[in-house]
């Protein structure tokens, strides 16, 4: 039975606390928060749950788990204080503010032995595991293009850009999918009130091959979409995740090519096939990601979604910062 | 009444021939076309109109307007001769397939004294003309950005890449619209066939202050889409080109700044109005663009759709050209 | 301050519990359920309130208002047991399970001078309200239809046909935004199943005048409709349940009426005018109607979804089952 | 080679005269119209087919097809006319204005050993023959429902009512799916102009067992829609004739029903299993049945939209027209 403890009772951390507390071989026991009305709320709902005001919980003997849903600019030293004391890690996203941080809490793992998992809890949706088989199986073909639109008329960040605001999920699903290969990134965004911080901004992502990942982000849409486009060389798919009844269509369409001697090297047919909508699982998908990371600390196993896959996600950020700066130069990935 | 030659009977022609020979102040007499089917085609539509084999007809001297749909390669040529003989132009797009010849035109144009219009058909749609409005009269506000996707399973074409095939619509709707004020481009795409011709392309406009256009232009969409997003600091609009019922919806959308003391200096409240489709008048844009034309060449008038205006397309789209091939750099606009 | 006390902690019960409990001049003190299970959940969200297995607290002398959630063959009693105890009672749709009932609880709630509101939440909806109060101020003119589709796949209800599970929504809607005058119902329907219900039914309602009523409603739809369409004569509305951005949209659409001398008394020409969607109101229904019920009871206000509206919709319901049992015949409402 | 003559170069005429001029073992060689300016128009598009003023061209001796395409009340007569001077017979939907007139049609075509063929140009869609493909395969299961809506802001017709335009289209798709075997017909509607024409009606046809087919027609619909869906109790299926590109979708949904032993004897579970829109084909309807009826006459096969088909739906028409005066009395189909 792990015994975890929960830092950060905000937005996020309720539904961390009741789906740790309901895995089966996890106990909840401690849940710590700075704010008093926040501390009440945990007491309540938690009534056996200790609650308490101080972050030094990562310090706690009796604890085998920490997890974390603060500020990101905490992340960093939470977490690597929770791992120099033994802890396993379960970090909110992005998981730290810059890619040195990232890259020396993937070292603190290592040397303590310990798991950091970094929660991209999209990952563990239906739709994105369903993307993931089609891809894995070959189903779609080679890959041409990733194309994602996340906007809506949102609420401003204070402290971060669009970018950090809302590409982390959609980095980090493309990652998962189109595997850690990513090469550059390249970015130009706009800020239209005093701030200082891009409200709309297009990113590029460069892959081997041509394939190739655009991110259109935008906090100042009138109409909300989330829709990403894959097109591969034998099917293309369609992911809308504000259609709950069709949240994924395969299109059997494409260009079917041949070479020709003569004028034109090249005749690429458009094919019109049919369509498909898949039943995508309706689970909630923090429950299964709990389960995940809880057998991954049981049998020793890596998840995908490790320290490693956190820091390249704050390595593509930082860098769409980069190039959002120097007027979208292209920024090699290391 | 004018006297109007027309060189290229292929997808276009016929659509011009029609309009040209239906407008009251205007006679079509010549038509010419390399191909003899379509040179039979053009004799059975219009039995009272000569069809000849060569574009020579530039230089006869019993026309005053010379229409030129023929492809790209070709149009610098012709339009030259025409204005050098003393005839008005109109001129398909994109107008030529270099800026420099695009400028020699203009220059062509201005020293005989005579008229050059490029066929930029959208511009005469009832949906444009009704953005035009909701712009110049200040209901949207200052703008933030302009953000345009046509992308469908698309016809390769063999010479241009998807950008030069696709983009000539969107890039002179938004010089229509924002005025002729782009200052820079940068442009990202690849090509997925062996034929070094890009099938998708992103590619971003910079304008003075904040304001932001981008364009996805792609040819192995598995769905179609032709919209366009205008973000301003009143409201917002979306236009659908494909949804004929309601093309144009204006959102009372946005967001409310205040600016506070102390921690944060600005607080950015979204607000949330009521929705408005106008009626969007249905009428042919061609027929409106012709009868435009007959009147700019009668009353001395410059269309807003000159050769000057022929020639800023051409020049973003070499400049696009050259982005895609220097990885993105930004190519300011002359 | 008025002392509640609640029977039935099932489906519906939570909400109007907390909703009671929340209200300002409203003390909940008393809840009633026969399942072990939900007293539990009953006396964990609500501490200090007192949780009891009888329902016979329509007796206790020290409640004012009698809440009543419980399945539809319950409500008779337990209201008529509450209004002659000197209770006010909120009861749950539909009202009864005949007309007699509900003529008899009308009668008694008069008679004891006691409120009997029933809860048809729908009618306080952004939406609704919104729809009454284009009708009531004419701004749809004269109306000509009130067309209605609530079909989804569902989940088929043991004692009930489709009409008793799904119409009383659009029957009190109706009635409300037209006004009781409907005259008489006529409804066809199919059962699939060998339980003599009817999982399919159209319904027909007349009004004075031309105006005319329909209902599709459909267990076993692969589709999920709730789309209301109300035609006017001088603009028509689409309310459409399921689309959160955009719930009604008006049309300044209809037929412009000439007349004229000769072969064709009639000329109607289309009239197709700009669409428009007004912000709805998001607050919860079911506050706004607890607040609504405090209220009338306070004031001695009459509702208008008083015990004789409930009644109406039970009429309309029962009608509604001997027209599906006489092959449609029309049957007048009294 | 047939040789066919056409009366009538109205709204439709012109399909059926390029159509028919276009069959290889058809020659089209006569055009009868009253109105000059369509004598001309024909005239002009068909320079070697006479064109003559009047319809007596049923009794010519050099031909062997007569194509009626003139309003429905002269289609008696000159169906007639043709097909006892021996000729086949195209005629255009609906068949007769009468039931009576429609059954001695019948009979003369039986007497005279020739074929008259009822254009229901929708049986030949790609969509209409995918349905029909998926019905008769069983695919879709034994049928428990057909919903057919087609409204819109429409054109009102002097003469007839919205059923009499609008439903023969879909009382013949529905006739070509289900089958001859409709037993009985219903109807409710309304008119609100004052012509004593229904603009808004609600049809209902019973078929055996207790499949229930209903449409709604409406000339008084702010928006347009025209949709079918067929439940099936394996799948059903959602023909959107206004989506191009997904026409037909197939859903893997209904209702799993087991017995139980106890108090409730039937239990339905809802399945959602996959969506499925298959590629429909897009050829011109109007071609394939052009060739369907030349085939017939040739091979002396019977079509299946024959004089029958065209009977029982000027049949359906005169007894929704009779329900329609009789309050939706229930008229038993012959």
């Amino acid at each position: 039975m792990l015994r975890a403890g929960l830092i950060g009772y905000g937005y996020w951390g309720p539904n961390l606390a009741r789906n740790f507390a309901a895995h089966p071989e996890c106990k909840l026991t401690r849940i710590a928060d700075m704010s008093e009305a926040r501390r009440k709320q945990a007491a309540a709902n938690f009534p056996s749950v200790e609650v308490v005001e101080s972050g030094s919980i990562t310090r706690d003997s009796d604890l085998d788990v920490i997890i974390i849903a603060t500020p990101v600019f905490t992340h960093f030293e939470l977490a690597k204080e929770a791992l120099e004391n033994g802890k396993h890690v379960w970090l909110e996203k992005p998981m730290t503010s810059t890619l040195a941080q990232a890259q020396e809490l993937v070292e603190a793992a290592e040397r303590n032995k310990r798991l950091l998992m970094v929660d991209h809890t999209f990952l563990f949706t239906g739709a994105v595991l369903k993307m993931k088989e089609l891809i894995d199986t070959g189903e779609l073909g080679g890959l041409y293009y990733y194309d994602s639109v996340r906007i809506n008329l949102g609420i401003f960040q204070h402290d971060v850009n669009v970018v950090w605001d809302l590409a982390p999920h959609d980095l980090s699903i493309m990652d998962f999918l189109l595997g850690p290969k990513a090469e550059a990134i390249s970015a130009h965004g706009r800020g239209h009130f005093d701030t200082g911080l891009e409200d709309v901004a297009y990113v590029t992502v460069f892959y081997p091959g041509n394939l190739i990942a655009h991110f259109h982000l935008n906090w100042l849409s009138p109409v909300k979409l989330r829709r990403t486009v894959v097109g591969g060389s034998k099917k293309m798919l369609v992911w809308d995740d504000l259609n709950r009844e069709e949240q994924i269509k395969i299109y059997n369409k494409g260009m079917d090519v041949t070479t020709k001697e003569g004028l034109y090297r090249i005749l690429a047919t458009p094919r019109h096939g049919d369509m498909y909508a898949p039943v995508v699982a309706a689970s909630e998908a923090l429950k299964a990601e709990v389960a995940y990371f809880v057998e991954c600390i049981n049998s020793g196993k890596n998840p995908h979604n490790d320290a490693a896959a956190g820091a390249r996600i704050v390595g593509m950020l930082e860098a769409t910062n980069q190039s959002l700066k120097q007027n979208g130069r292209v920024i090699p990935l290391k």
